[in-house]
């Protein structure tokens, strides 16, 4: 999917909400267990019931691989799924990977060949060589870590070297020798609150995949205040605020009313900022 | 397995090798190809060849995923296949991994509860709430990527602040906060050289797992000098260079070769320096 592709999409939707597919087997609605596959009929009701009102969906790569062999075909199964039914939802794979080259080239194979993914997320700490075998597909996109919605970002991440550039900042420039804004994005948390604006400064142009709104505190106004651009610039996640707001059988339409609040809070944004 | 069990081990087989199973599917040998599991029929014949002359065995977990369900089922027989015929063996799961304190928590489920691992690699980026879930498992170990052997750790790992301490040396030093030496190690590549000098002023007692001896170029006399301390504190990898050697028929038999090379010159390093 190109920038452009993406920014219509979040027109025609009014909204620039990924939901985040964080599925656990303990927390789904109990009904659903009786099902052959629980995890894979859960994420199904979940994107039927929002994807009018979404942009994108982010499986987290953890919630599948600590059921073993049984997630991962749940995640393909919702891999696939989204693709032919919805296939103009943005998918990313929230994997925050990062090896030698001739590993990370082994990832991006994994996800970008075989299962056709749009984006994954990839942990910066390596440097150039293990960013850089992800970016040898053409319109698929690297979400790079730069400065994260927990309250561990600040025991690296804002460490400013001799020069008084913090770490996050430097991630943020010195990929931008790698690849532009066709093909890097960056995760910046909601609860970043004002650093959004130096982050502004220094990639003006990029979509920023944005986690931490909802169950981690991030305000959405903040965010579309410090970080929107006349793109929008911005993917914003909820995952638990919008898959877990309810347990019984009514739990997808619970879901649906969650996102359409959150997608309402966008509409206003964007006719404020941007339209 | 504690850190004692790991050095008796290690003074047993006269070995501090851990063999990496990079396992591709286009690089093993042809032969293979007709077995119901090439991934897992060519990690048992290495395995077997090689397990009285190395002490771990490291799948990374890309070369698996990058075949979808396949993959993982060869992964889980793979670890399964090591845990009841060589118990023995210390079984790291490279998978560099590191998210949000919940998300953490899903992947220390994954590989400690479900498949009973020893140990998984975790990239420090997102700080100390990102590793603190993996630290929960008693006689379970964190291997944190520190100062890696390729060409990008330049990019990030080796920035100083504004008081001098470099990116790793501070993930050495803050990480000694989270836990200690009975359940942390760090990734030090070989390639690194007198960094090692360095790093054992701070990580005196660690063990430090070392890839990049052999094909990525690091000298295991170098490593040994400047890295051996008094219950050897090292565990030192080799993938391309034992498991693919040859693509005949009697490949594990080359792979026992080389790794009988490097396991000499282990015996050898560990007499004269340790002994």
């Amino acid at each position: 999917m190109t920038k452009e592709q993406l920014f219509q999409n979040i027109l025609r939707k009014k909204s620039f909400l990924c939901v985040g597919l964080d599925t656990d087997i303990k927390k789904i609605p109990e009904h659903l267990l009786k099902e052959e596959d629980p995890i894979f009929a859960f994420n199904k009701a979940i994107i039927d019931a929002t994807q009018d009102l979404c942009i994108a969906y982010k499986p987290n790569l953890a919630f599948y691989e600590s059921l073993g062999v049984k997630g991962w075909i749940a995640f393909e199964k919702t891999v696939k799924y989204i693709k032919t039914q919805y296939p103009d939802q943005f998918i990313i794979a929230d994997a925050k990977r990062g090896d030698i080259g001739n590993t990370s080239a082994m990832y991006a194979r994994s996800f970008f060949e075989e299962l056709d993914i749009d984006s994954v997320t990839v942990a910066p700490y390596m440097g150039e060589d293990s960013v850089s075998p992800f970016l040898t597909y053409p319109g698929k996109w690297v979400i790079l870590l730069a400065l994260t919605s927990n309250k561990g970002s600040h025991d690296f991440q804002l460490t400013a070297d001799t020069e008084g550039e913090r770490l996050f900042e430097k991630v943020l420039r010195k990929s931008q020798q790698w690849a532009g804004d066709d093909q890097m994005m960056y995760v910046v948390g909601a609860t970043q609150g004002r650093a959004f604006e130096d982050i502004r400064k220094i990639v003006p142009d990029h979509f920023l995949l944005v986690p931490g709104v909802g169950a981690q505190g991030g305000s959405l106004e903040e965010v579309c205040k410090y970080g929107m651009n006349k793109q929008c610039g911005l993917i914003v996640n909820s995952s638990r605020g919008i898959i877990y707001v309810d347990k019984s059988e009514a739990f997808a339409e619970a879901s649906r009313k969650a996102a359409q609040e959150v997608q309402a809070q966008m509409a206003k944004q964007l006719e404020e900022r941007l339209l």
